[in-house]
């Protein structure tokens, strides 16, 4: 007798920042244009990435697992970045 | 008699996303990327944008209309993003 797995769809939101002590130029420009606007209230900027990655896992611990290897070996540089992510069941 | 204001300082996390009905040529590489590194597990992948704002206001109100303003005017391109954040305070 076989066993059918069932496998559940999870939808992880995955953001990558520069870790704080890498320059970020990319936000400091944003920083100039947003005070060239006269947006006199901004006072920093930091620009990241954001990732919605949806996976297909039989539990959240395969899952957050899944998506932390997939991080790890492709969507993060971890020398010079630091990741996060949220996880939710999508079925 | 002058009244000083004291200003608070928020931290806004802000998403920017391609609208769902726009296609999304980077995540569909990252995808195939995904899948060529063997995660046979990953179903599908939109890439945004991911930015940190502080801003200087007195209260929660005038802090997310400054950055709705800044969203709106230079961050995201409302033709084809949307965007969501969260405000904190950071004092």
């Amino acid at each position: 007798m076989t066993t059918v797995q069932n496998k559940l769809h999870w939808l992880a939101k995955v953001t990558v920042t520069r870790k704080a002590t890498v320059v970020d130029p990319q936000g400091n420009t944003v920083l100039d244009a947003l005070r060239h606007l006269r947006f006199d209230s901004a006072e920093h900027v930091r620009i990241g990435k954001y990732i919605e990655v949806s996976v297909s896992a039989a539990d959240e611990a395969e899952a957050r697992s899944e998506v932390a290897k997939m991080c790890e070996t492709l969507l993060v540089n971890p020398v010079i970045e630091q990741y996060a992510f949220d996880l939710q069941q999508i079925d």
